[in-house]
């Protein structure tokens, strides 16, 4: 899945560049639309358990972004996706990174296996 | 180098936990309280090339939190940070992870080398 | 104006509604959508003076949000918008409220009339 | 009550101010602050009902500042809180603004008169 992203005005640091810790964000807002695209409710049911960001180009104010997320592994109980975010102007790859998620009944507090239906649309995305 | 958190009410989640993002925001917080330290003025003279989190156990509202920065290498134009989370009142290793600094000069807009005098500040953290 | 609000995970508060500072950062949204529409850059031309917000009901999370904002005001060299953002399923009044802008030369750092084109545009709005 | 603040680095925006939604989050800070101190739990027993900021010099990075809280009027559901941050360096008043807080029943979602301890906590600040 791919779309643009809406930066926001306080996402920029003093250098005019998307601050570090925005990209995680963005990488949240990704999964959040294929979270609820995936019928998934607005919350989330799993827990993030490792992010990575490489920083490849810095996006200045006014520069168009978009965000790619898909799948790279899926595992019994977690599942691993990746991102890529580009300057739609200039085609210049911004940041990359991971995220490990795993699968988790927030009542029992303990993590599950990956529901089938679910490790299907993962398989797909 | 080693001190307590300031945690803010909106770092924390729908599920009343620290944010996955947030966590790199408390990453730069150190690096600034590094920084400043080490006489680098309020700003920062370098740009991260990458960050990696890894989520040990929820940080829940009200929980007490310190972070550990640490430097684990040198390089000529870069150098990686370590950093530890630790909740200050069960103990438990909260989050871990690493960033990855380059020196930057924003006049010229490319990577230069670590100074000698920050190279040593940098080895004794 | 009058468009939909792209809102993120992280706007989000313990109790599952958006928290209050992040109505200010949609208002400022609605300001740089209306900036950019304008020709006036990514980048702000003004400064704000002054900005309340009356919390009307609560936006959960999943509850799809628009924001308008109008001209009430133009003066010498301050202008005044206000905001009114509806939760689209309902119909309720999530938050209202209003910013004073004053135009500013960051280079003299002094604030200056708003140019007859500008007053124009604001009029409109 | 009077207390220095922690700034962030995010906090500050292009021009290297302090973006003014932050200002909220710095009044929420010393709510939080002031909550706490009450006996009142890292999470907050009332709704904010309205906030406004009126912005009087800029913040610059690394400027330092605190921030004095106290209670300006007490009703029978309802209190307001006003605030002043200075730049402790220069003595300048960077931002004042006050917030009305409304006593608030989560569970049974409604709005309860004031307890009296807490009013008469409240009356001492």
């Amino acid at each position: 899945m791919r779309f643009d992203l809406e930066t926001r005005y306080p996402d920029y640091d003093t250098k005019g560049h998307v601050n570090n810790a925005v990209y995680l964000t963005y990488f949240e807002v990704a999964r959040n639309r294929v979270w609820v695209a995936m019928g998934g409710g607005a919350d989330f049911g799993f827990v993030v358990a490792e992010a990575t960001v490489r920083y490849m180009s810095q996006a200045r104010i006014g520069d168009p972004l978009d965000i790619e997320i898909r799948t790279s592994d899926v595992r019994n109980k977690a599942w691993v996706w990746t991102y890529r975010i580009t300057n739609t102007h200039s085609n210049a790859l911004v940041a990359e990174g991971s995220t490990v998620q795993v699968m988790y009944d927030y009542e029992a507090r303990q993590s599950i296996p990956v529901p089938d239906a679910l490790r299907g649309q993962l398989s797909d995305l």
